[in-house]
């Protein structure tokens, strides 16, 4: 089963995702993509660790995701990423060859992974139009992502405020 | 019946308009309100026109929406407007009397135009405040309109990440 | 009974709880949060005013928004926030013990106040990254606000466009 939980800044998406890795009752194997690039990120990354149950494994991956996803996938599994933006991020910095692979990558591997597969992403394209040519790229990027993805996913929640809104649900 | 389409950037929803139209059965016209300003807008305008059936009709109104609506409008057709924020951002640059005049003109046009239509739009106001004073008054005026317009049409779908949600249905 | 309505800047969010407000049949109470800051805020608290019924209560309090509740909560009366994301700029502005210590006071007044209670506030956190750090923070303190206080209501109301999306209701 794959679901993909999407929501604001600070909107609980990823307490969510965590709860119903919880509820699979499937040893979990968290991903995480985000890369320590100052203070304000190294102190986000530790705090969201010291959320998560110790005995979660870890991967920290910030480009190759199909392939570490391909690597831990197994029935018993339940993989977590979180989150999509952040790897976008990453990726955009790596060039647009290395994008087009990856995100190509992930969305082929999507269909065939064993177990339960859980991606965390944020809602960025709400606001206005950002001045930044880079944002707004970012911002194409990510919406485009998210089709893609949800259009994989048995279920996709939007998280408002911390409640789940379902946007598809193929699994009840 | 008048349908308004309304999502974040790359959220899929002039797709899923487009496929509104489509199932329409009607002679679907196209009202593209954007102006080439740059290379940018000119690619994204490119890349939106190449996604079209070939059959459709193409109208290219970046002002005067309301006369443009009233001149195609008919029982067999499908006026299928994307987006009214391009719209809005041209009146924006043509002056507050320019922009009262025809959004007013939008809305009592809207209650009368025979056929199908579909209105696309921007959800803009789910971000941080804007510092610049002119992208604040474009972003209350976007969604003043939006306000506006959702009140005069019969179902009003918001997508994000390409699938629908219902905010308002009284058609079914 | 409380009720927490949030949306995007003009998405008709204050217009929807006043709405709520008139339905209970009790004496309103309206908190207004903010500062007249400038000319810009100035003009939009008098057209709020403006729209409000004359026979509302008005109370004006920037910070201590859980005194004024616990002096003004009555069985009869229904109290009317509007708006959360103001109240959360002037504590920011006013530090980070401040912040602490007022957020902790509404939530734990919250569970204990008599009559109806409606909280407006404003999604921010569903746009780009913002560059400045403060707005980066002030995005984090909202959505964490938001959580907080969503999980503390009967009812919790998402609106766009004008319509009301319901994210939680326990009172039905």
């Amino acid at each position: 089963m794959k679901e993909f939980v999407l929501g604001g800044a600070r909107s609980g998406k990823s307490a969510f995702a965590q709860r119903r890795a919880l509820e699979s009752g499937l040893q979990v194997i968290y991903f995480a993509t985000a890369e320590v690039g100052d203070a304000e990120m190294a102190e986000r990354i530790a705090r969201h660790r010291a959320e998560r149950p110790a005995e979660w494994g870890l991967v920290e991956e910030p480009l190759d995701l199909a392939g570490a996803l391909r690597r831990y996938a197994a029935p018993t599994h339940c993989l977590l990423v979180d989150c999509l933006t952040l790897w976008l991020c990453n990726l955009l910095a790596a060039g647009e060859d290395r994008l087009h692979a990856e995100t190509t990558a992930l969305l082929t591997t999507l269909a065939d992974l064993p177990g339960q597969v859980l991606l965390v992403s944020n809602e960025v394209g709400q606001g206005i139009v950002p001045d930044n040519p880079l944002a707004r790229q970012f911002r194409d990027e990510a919406g485009r992502l998210h089709q893609a993805v949800a259009s994989r996913c048995d279920r996709v929640i939007f998280v408002v405020a911390g409640l789940p809104l379902t946007l598809k649900d193929h699994v009840a």
